[in-house]
């Protein structure tokens, strides 16, 4: 590794806010470039991720659509503007991921490649700092006049990829670029008191990381001033009108005053996201009860089971409370991905675990169903069950979800852990080695795990502060007893309990929001095993939840279960789960990568040789895990499974 | 009715090119005009499109789009362009559909208002004779620039909506925007020798009733010159290229050089309609050798048991052969509207009635299912089956199907008769008083039928030539014997024949082209007794239909059958069809405005109470005529119903 791409721990602590002032924000990132990713299962995605998904995103960004030949054509002013106007946020996040990937997998040829986009981007860049190639190649005497345009959309993934970009390799060019834009940005809105409701919101949670990465206090109050904007009637005629409700784009009430979640997923993700940055560091309590409330209408009546958002696709967004059809589950790749930001930073708000229990049904559910195995297809939706229709596709017009989630797997080490003064947090179980700050000093670990499959963990020191610390383990959510307002609860089985043994003997823990804490004067050597037990889990849906009314999902630790064609015969709408199933968890390394899979014995329905009679019969049915369908070409496929013969639909020929 | 609105025989007789010389056209149309329906089914529909389906043409026309606001514009060419740039031509349909309405029901409102639009569109004309509220609201210097931005089809839409108005109404303003507009198109192209590929084919039809309106034959060479420039290349990376394949637009060959069907279904049907025109004066037969085998590719191999076309929604048209799928069916309105147009062409070429049975399984189901029984609600789609998905709208953003079929409607007596030097024809069993042109004389004749539902029908003679002339007298596609190469055909049954006696007594009848004809020196009060029985067919698929595999359906007269949700318990996925039911047929006056239902025994599949097992049961259900489902909200309904238990989907609750 270069030293040019290793933070130091002292630049690290450096861009936190000090630990000692009374702050809102309880807990503190561990960058992923602290995180060496170790692990059996996301390992492999990681370096998939590195060759195939970035391999795609070149080949569809750079050849076979016109998103470079758009900053080759603007840096000269001539030509026609292809694709989109919301294109050039596409080779920002495909540099983000690359940067994120250099950092774990290094690869002349990409780096280069990223080089030479960042040269024909900046070359793109006007001498007033404005970068867009839509309006450079169309009109540029519009800019900045329509709200809905994402322009600043772009701006903020320009920004990202610049800070995600100098990380890992230390050049300052596309940072550059960034900052010049940003400072027109500034000075054509803010500082001009010029209203602008971004259409789009995404240049919040950007600016926030410009802020922290370069503790430039103006780039946290441009943050700020964009989330202050909305709720004004500056969106109304632009962003909102008679046909598109303000809700669409959060631009109802000031986003203090907003209470409920509605209208465009990613939209709200992102803003909720950069909303929970500022009130880290303002200390506004005002966006923390406005989110507080939000998250829990987003939990516990508008989410699926498998993290996903945004059940409608009409306004690729929220719909009416508890109805969440599943065939038609709209769920966007990028909504998951969103879910994963904002819960992350609600958990440091908080230090409260529940925000990671979501955070890690999205990952491993909603946010990795949108890539499949072999790293070059994708999902823009993620339904919950389909005739056989639905398929990955290699890219999309609107492109958004592949850079996301090629960005959230390459930097996936920025969620496992994070620390605040005295205390380094677990928050997934994920094979690594880390050094976390602590006050002073650094507490270095190594984690093996036999998760998302087994449930046992085994942490190393390896490097010990001379100060006692916590080690703060989090128990997982779903092996909790459900609580009143879960909108998904499981019966039978036994509550689980975190368990946990300090070099070889069981050793007391205090339970504090979910996390398992253990106080002590580490020493290089100990050992810490985690015991979180798998079972199958059956579970059920709040009756108001009337699609999924008699019908149950299977659940093996963070991992939804679905039922698949491709196992069973090309059907999977063909059978119902009785009461007390008895399921058969097997790990079969030659599928799917390496699943777990639950078989078990449904009633089906036999047709006589004739088709005339019908009688009930015993069928064998085997469950995969959600995220790895639709890697063996399209199939039907279920969630949330039958448990009773009620109406049924004949000959599935029907078309 | 008023003197000005009623087309002298002479004048009719003046219109149609001389019986005597040697002609490829065997039969001439009786025009509407000449046709009083007095028909129980047919005339309460056509005073509900008077009513209702008008007043949703005016109101979304004037009222809730901009459609007549842009003429206003256009005027002063002053104002945006509100819409699509083909918005014109549904201003025009929706007057032609009044001119017909208005003959057989007159209305001072509805004659107000269209003379009221008429004026704004006369005044929308610019002074060369150009009239394309698009181009004289955006940029005038780009019209007919591009081939498929509907310029000349909208220009179609005006002649046929001034000739519809100047017959009912005598006034010409809009025959004479018309004229002039075909005037300007005539020396911009074919004068000066410029080529131009109809985007979207409809002059040629339009301008072969402006020869016939008015005898003037550059109208005939100016279609003709518009047929004859397809397939040469011109449309080439205008209305067709690399991603739009030449078949979409039937632009790949010379017309006559077609042998299949290919493409946008609409285009097509037009298409074909005028090539048909266009051959019956110029006895061209290569256009009928085309047609003939394309005729041949739709019907025997593209088809719809509804007479619907154009399977896909991707192009709105064709896709491969036998590939029919039913939910997805796309058979929009206006391709059945079409298949009449054809067809009724290609009868009058050949005086063969295979074409009008299509003509009446087209007009019966496929068409008639676009319009509501309230006549205010619209399918621009008909598929042939449904999960209680598919509804009926008020409106569409291409508003090209509620204007369509109610010009259809209301020129329904277009379609009943025919007449040729020594016979006249009847096509279509319809209630209704009619004089037909014979040689010299006139025959007049009084339907009376039980058509739809009873095949019953007496003629009664009004009034008699002094010469022996023929009644033809259609034997119903439906009662035939399926033959060789049918899409179609039915088990059991006996075959039907068409038995007629002349005042009471049996008379010996010859059949001709699947005519029943009777030569004699008519009297006034003669009576014609007319037996077309139906019973119910089961109708199958050939085997090549895969969609259609192990499933049936229901025929009773020319009359379609679906089971629909909303007479068997909400559901109609939930049975199979046994080897041999017994049908009971029951006309039911209260039911959908009066309709045959046919009820049998089916087999379903019996849950017990606590849902765990399932027995087959006895399930009773009722079919109603394909055209009337969708009338009480959006329900489940099959129009191939299963033979056999094979596949199950349970609980249909999954969404």
């Amino acid at each position: 590794m270069r030293i040019v791409r290793t933070l130091s721990l002292g630049l690290l602590l450096a861009g936190s806010s000090a630990y000692s002032q009374e702050s809102l924000q309880k807990l503190y990132p561990v960058n992923f470039s602290q995180v060496a990713i170790t692990d059996p299962f996301w390992k492999g995605r990681m370096q998939t991720v590195a060759t195939a998904t970035l391999d795609a995103c070149i080949l569809y960004t750079e050849n076979k659509t016109g998103r470079i030949r758009n900053f080759e054509k603007a840096a000269t002013r001539s030509g026609k503007h292809e694709g989109i106007y919301y294109d050039d946020s596409d080779v920002y996040k495909a540099i983000e991921a690359m940067a994120y990937s250099l950092k774990n997998n290094p690869n002349p040829a990409i780096e280069k490649k990223a080089d030479e986009w960042i040269s024909k981007i900046a070359a793109a860049q006007l001498p007033d700092g404005y970068l867009n190639t839509f309006y450079e190649l169309t009109d540029l005497n519009k800019r900045w006049t329509d709200m809905e345009k994402h322009e600043d959309y772009c701006a903020g993934h320009l920004i990202e990829a610049a800070i995600a970009y100098h990380n890992t390799t230390g050049k300052r060019q596309l940072l550059d670029v960034a900052t010049r834009f940003t400072e027109h940005i500034d000075s054509t809105f803010r500082r001009a008191n010029r209203p602008w409701v971004s259409g789009h919101q995404e240049i919040e949670l950007a600016l926030m990381r410009l802020y922290h990465h370069t503790s430039e206090r103006k780039y946290l109050e441009l943050a700020q001033w964009f989330l202050e904007q909305r709720g004004k009637g500056h969106g109304k005629g632009v962003i909102w009108d008679q046909w598109k409700d303000p809700d669409y784009c959060q631009d109802r009430l000031p986003v203090k005053d907003q209470r409920e979640i509605t209208g465009h997923a990613v939209r709200a993700m992102y803003m909720y996201a950069g909303a929970a940055d500022v009130a880290a560091v303002t200390n506004d309590a005002g966006y923390v009860k406005a989110m507080n409330s939000i998250w829990e209408d987003v939990v516990y009546r508008n989410m699926y089971i498998t993290g996903g958002i945004g059940a409608q696709g009409t306004n690729e967004g929220f719909g009416l409370d508890y109805d969440l059809p599943n065939e038609s589950a709209y769920c966007e790749t990028c909504a998951s991905v969103g879910m994963v930001f904002w819960n992350q930073r609600m958990n440091m708000l908080s230090g409260d675990s529940k925000y990671i229990d979501v955070l890690e049904k999205s990952l491993y559910n909603g946010a990795l169903d949108g890539l499949s195995l072999s790293g070059d297809r994708f999902f823009y939706g993620n339904p919950l069950a389909s005739q056989a229709t639905h398929k990955r596709r290699e890219w999309f017009g609107t492109a958004c979800c592949p850079s996301n989630i090629a960005r959230l797997v390459s930097s996936l080490g920025n969620y496992v852990y994070s620390h605040s003064a005295n205390a380094a947090w677990v928050n997934l179980y994920i094979g690594s080695n880390v050094r976390i700050p602590m006050a002073k000093e650094a507490l270095g670990l190594s984690m093996q795990t036999g998760y998302p499959w087994k449930g046992t963990t085994t942490i190393s020191i390896t490097e010990a502060p001379k100060q006692s610390c916590e080690l703060r383990l989090r128990q997982p959510g779903w092996m909790k007893e459900p609580a009143p307002g879960d909108l998904y609860t499981y019966k039978g089985g036994t509550e689980g309990k975190i368990q946990v043994q300090l070099n070889g003997k069981p050793v007391d823990i205090r339970m504090e929001k979910g996390y398992a804490v253990i106080a002590r004067k580490w020493k290089k050597g100990d050992v810490v095993e985690i015991a979180t037990p798998m079972e199958v889990r059956m579970i059920s849906s709040r009756p108001e939840l009337k699609q999924n009314n008699d019908r149950v999902a299977i659940q093996y630790g963070p991992m939804v279960y679905c039922v698949e064609g491709a196992d069973n015969g090309k059907h999977a709408w063909n059978f119902i789960v009785p009461s007390a199933p008895s399921f058969n968890v097997n790990y079969e390394p030659g599928l799917l990568g390496g699943v777990n899979t639950i078989s078990f014995t449904a009633k089906g329905a036999a047709a006589s040789a004739d088709g005339q009679s019908l009688t009930t019969t015993q069928v064998p049915v085997k469950a995969i895990p959600y995220f790895a369908w639709n890697n063996r070409g399209a199939d039907e496929m279920q969630v949330w499974l039958p448990t009773a013969f009620k109406q049924l639909k004949v000959n599935t020929t029907q078309q």
